[in-house]
């Protein structure tokens, strides 16, 4: 099965990163994660995205924080749809840098953009590429989301009044 | 082979979202085109979402102004990967409602949002996720983005100075 | 007599809705209360909206967070005049998320937007809707801005000085 | 039949203005309408405030730009419920000052905050919220949102394309 | 002596508005303080500020959080000059709401906006234009700034480093 | 009489700052008027500043945009009430870069600030101040204020429909 | 002498930053131009400034527009001082995309970020930086200064009025 | 071998510009502190910065928070380059305060701006700043580079996952 890569900046990324691996692994999806710094090892990020596509990985998430430049770059260097992951960094001004720098990507070279923090929703997607070409994982997906469902119907059940 | 479906709020999104089928037909893949608001048709949004992923569309591309909430809607309705593209409409505030309202989507329901106005990137996008299992349009992919190169050298060459 | 409905997007809403629902039940107005997610249960969300006002419901009260989609999706499928508290949930931009994707909606589909996190404000405005047309309704209205007023001036004496 | 008043700040706030007046002649609602400064004619803003209510007015509109103080002090003054239209006035830093003055009203005096510029929105609410209590009004507003549908749907033949 | 009010929406307020008070005094310049608000007590807004000028006082101080209509509505109808000090309230949208409520008010009715928060600059201001008619008030002004100055020399000592 | 100086940062502000001249001549009031620029002739910022209340002037009007460091170092260097009006330049960040940082000054160092490009107004408050102790200005700017209502009172007379 | 190097991602750059080539040429200062795109000629990118140290270059100039990765990436790959240039490109959100892109770097990887716009002072920039050891350019930036006072003065002329 | 001058508004930014000494300390160049306050301290601003090119200073450092004119001032008396640190002071609007009154500088007078309290990267652009006419810095500042690439490869060592 395809693999999906998570790669982030920094170590100090993780505790938000988690969440999409978390959800790739629940959906049975293989997985690689890494640390690849756009500007501490940018040689690493030439590599890494040079060859993905070439080692069984369909998908790339990138998360980043600050001037985040880690997912464009990434979807510069490789043709695989590249999921960018804002982070709320420390001195991020509101987390509103590492937002625009990942969303507002020239013409070209998209980078498909999630909410800040927004890990688990970047597993998700990268899951619905994978299932939008596979009828199995497709089910899933579609489980899935009865699952958010059905948690809904519990808390509404709890609060509703008439 | 897999469809794409582009759906916009309004025909006044259409200048705008022309790219994206531009794009599509460069790649050879097949687009269906329409409008589905969300907020004027919402019985077309359930029926357009509910079923998209069984008449053999693969991606849906959603562009929206405003309060979009088009494409959060069809992403909470089809198993589908959605990608987002704000569209900065007439009264917006500069483009951050429409920005806001299709990345900030909560856990469990992702969009793949790209920049403001950037049809042409989500057109990108739905290729780079078809061609993430199927080799020959992942060439192609390659192939356009040795073009982007090509297009900076000659840009290049006409300013260069030593 | 005329009831309102409050609905929310999650239980985590509710800590901040509450205030609606104090402040009705202390105007003797009729309340519903449930959990409808835009994005998890749209299809809760079409019955509810669509059959609101042919069951005894006059008003109805939206809140959610983040890309807040129930607010206008509400509208869209209610003729109902629609309440939208913004609540700034976890891993909002500062609340400008919610504000904008209720607030900013197209024209057609209106949603009375009340501040950031202000539900007291929407019971009130409920309860203004229904009086408009209720003399008895009104007389309670008046009543209560003077009290507001009473407040202020029992917090003037105790720090006025001359 | 109740009437709304329909009051701005200043006659530049007409043109935008307008879009309400002409939506509640639409729905054959008798309207009000008058230029109440509540900086330079604070003495109207208080006695239309506190008498609207008296003269068989149910909803008031209110619209006004950058530092917009008409539509808060009139819900200071008058029971009834307040529609606030942020009018983007010239010198305003992109309507920012229009929308947080009018919408983050404190606790106790709502006022019901529609779209930047958004006076279509304002009468097509007051509009609800007299149908609200009056079953004729409400066919109405059901026929209006059936009429928003079939304009989309006009609009998306031209545009289908398979 | 001329006098200077300090009046604000809340006594939530006061915490912030201490500060003018406490420099004004350093001042020995005379301190009315009360509570006007705005939204809550209208009339009291019309009487204070309506009969300021004939009562001794020379310049009005006017603290607000949110939507703070107070300091504009003082300019409106009093002829003093007028200071407004934006406070970041419980629920400000980061005190820009406050901030811009206050500072973009239309040509014809100023207010002096210091920063958020910054209600020692208000009671310096008002010392500042009572002392631009006074000589002796000059001459402690002149020492106050003198002062500034000092304390900083004596923090470069602490720290200086060559 | 007192008089008032305006200075400004460049000629390039001379048509938003001519507003304030306009407002002071029509008081009656003696101006003088000078290009200061903070960042291009720091000397002249520095003798203009510090002799400014030597040489009659009681009230400085300081307006400049970008970066604007005009307003708060004349601030710095006078005893004298400083209003500043933040510019909106050419390569300005829709004004919020002059609003800030004339607005935002440390505690100690008051400026007063008026609305983005608000000249108009900083010569109305201008008046305002020297007329806090001077009967017959106070009167001339009641009369102003009597002016503004007239004013919106013919405007509304040609909108009104009842 | 030193050379500066001037790189953009795209010929559209151009007229912002021919402003910092003509600076550079009128203090005699060497300049190479080029166009390099982080997103579409990556390979370009790391030959640029991996070498540019070894080739005389003192200072890299770098504009990019939007998602502006290229300064930060220049940064990342050269031990050069990096002036950044945000460009107010088009589809940019208001310039605040570029300019945070290019500001918000990590701990570690400066880069020297000018005003929006602002090749202007990025040419100015780069002349001081060789300046800070060359006695000879240092006196030029000296007397570069003395016109930017002279011009003001000659403008103050025109404007004077006492 | 040159100095650097790290100077400040107020003891208050030490925390945060004690990064850049450290650093530069690291490098082994020599730093002169002081704290020069451009609103309370004028004389002192002046003094300091039309000489520190005398005395051997080739860079300059600046932090200040709020309404942040020090940097900015020190640019216009100063012909060193002049690093900028924004500071998010308390009272802050955020920080964007101090990042816009700092960065957008009028043409003529550049500041090199870093991130929000990035006093590390500022110290290290001024190692940079002298590096660029120095063999033996521009070592140092290669190995640093190469110290930063290892720290990442130790990261990803610890969360690498196949």
């Amino acid at each position: 099965m395809s693999k999906v890569a998570i790669v982030m900046g920094s170590t100090s990324d993780l505790p938000v990163m988690q969440d999409a691996l978390d959800v790739l692994e629940g959906f049975g999806i293989p997985v690689e994660l890494d640390i690849v710094s756009a500007h501490r090892t940018p040689e690493k990020l030439f590599d890494f995205s040079k060859n993905a596509h070439t080692r069984g990985i369909s998908v790339i998430i990138a998360g980043a924080g600050g001037a985040a430049h880690l997912p464009g770059m990434v979807a510069s260097l490789s043709p695989l749809p590249v999921i960018g992951v804002p982070v709320k960094s420390r001195n991020s001004i509101d987390g509103w840098d590492s937002v625009l720098s990942i969303l507002q990507m020239p013409g070209g070279v998209p980078v498909a953009t999630v909410a800040l923090d927004g890990a688990k929703n970047a597993g998700i997607l990268a899951a619905q590429i994978l299932a939008s070409q596979n009828e199995a994982l497709l089910e899933k997906i579609i489980a899935f989301k009865e699952g958010l469902k059905e948690k809904v119907i519990e808390g509404a059940k709890s609060v509703a009044k008439k």
